[in-house]
């Protein structure tokens, strides 16, 4: 086939598929709960630090985001986009003051993690998940996938689409 | 030597040292800027998660707890007092709201990490550090070890004797 024939067809394959491609893209199109086989990925909680956030309001956590070594090694390097593999977790825990630690500073300043809330996943795969930007986003609760509206995930997540979609910043 | 002879000598030995021992417990019985001869333990900064926590005041931080391997293994399975080798960082950066992230959340309610402040670190030595209940204390600032008063590291520490001088509680 000559190359303009290959594009002719191209784009006639292009306009047909376009309708199924862009309701494949505004609904959600995959299920949360399938990411990782809807099972935690296998040694999360020693991945390497991101960083840690508070979260006031109705979540009330404290958080660490972790990443495994490809996302951490893509992290260090400020290399972007993130390469397929890349996967961070987000653990959360209940927001707690710390009466034994505020004893020893003589004034209620220390807060703690209290009891775990969820974890929270975006792992990268370009194709798997081109309907959310490259990121699959899963969470569990007490160590069971949980359902969550993942166009959801994604429309937070479009404000810093310029950094792949990713809010947390390394911290060194 | 027979066994009586060797415990009366000991014993004579102990009371002649006594005082030299008790004056040493009482000072500042190293240098902070002595522990790991002064340099970052190499790697901490890869170092699995304990927990994070947040403190108001003076500090305005938020801190991430890591461990090296000897330290998360004692923490998981809750073995104490914790094995000489263990080693714990605490590493804390400015405590800063997020614009970026409450102007997604609709509210200002989410804090991150800023700039990084100091590490901290306590490593277990139960003879090198006796007279800081087996602990050595250290602070690094900017990558470079900056003296702290040990006996007061480890007077702050002292109400947490049970549970090793750890306030720390591992976070799952």
């Amino acid at each position: 086939m000559k190359p303009i024939q290959a594009i002719v067809v191209t784009a006639i394959a292009a306009i047909s598929l376009g309708g199924a491609m862009l309701s494949l893209a505004a609904e959600d199109s995959y299920d949360s709960t399938s990411v990782f086989g809807g099972n935690l990925p296998p040694g999360y909680r020693d991945w390497k630090l991101i960083s840690v956030a508070h979260e006031e309001g109705k979540l009330n956590d404290i958080r660490a985001i972790l990443g495994n070594d490809i996302a951490v090694k893509a992290y260090r390097e400020g290399k972007l986009p993130f390469p397929d593999g890349a996967i961070i977790a987000r653990i959360a825990w209940s927001y707690v003051p710390s009466e034994e630690n505020n004893r020893v500073f003589g004034r209620a300043q220390s807060f703690v993690a209290g009891a775990p809330t969820n974890v929270q996943f975006m792992v990268k795969n370009s194709s798997e998940y081109a309907s959310t930007g490259g990121w699959g986003y899963t969470q569990f609760s007490g160590g069971k996938s949980t359902h969550v509206d993942v166009q959801a995930c994604y429309s937070c997540h479009v404000p810093v689409k310029d950094r792949d979609f990713l809010f947390t910043r390394y911290s060194p």
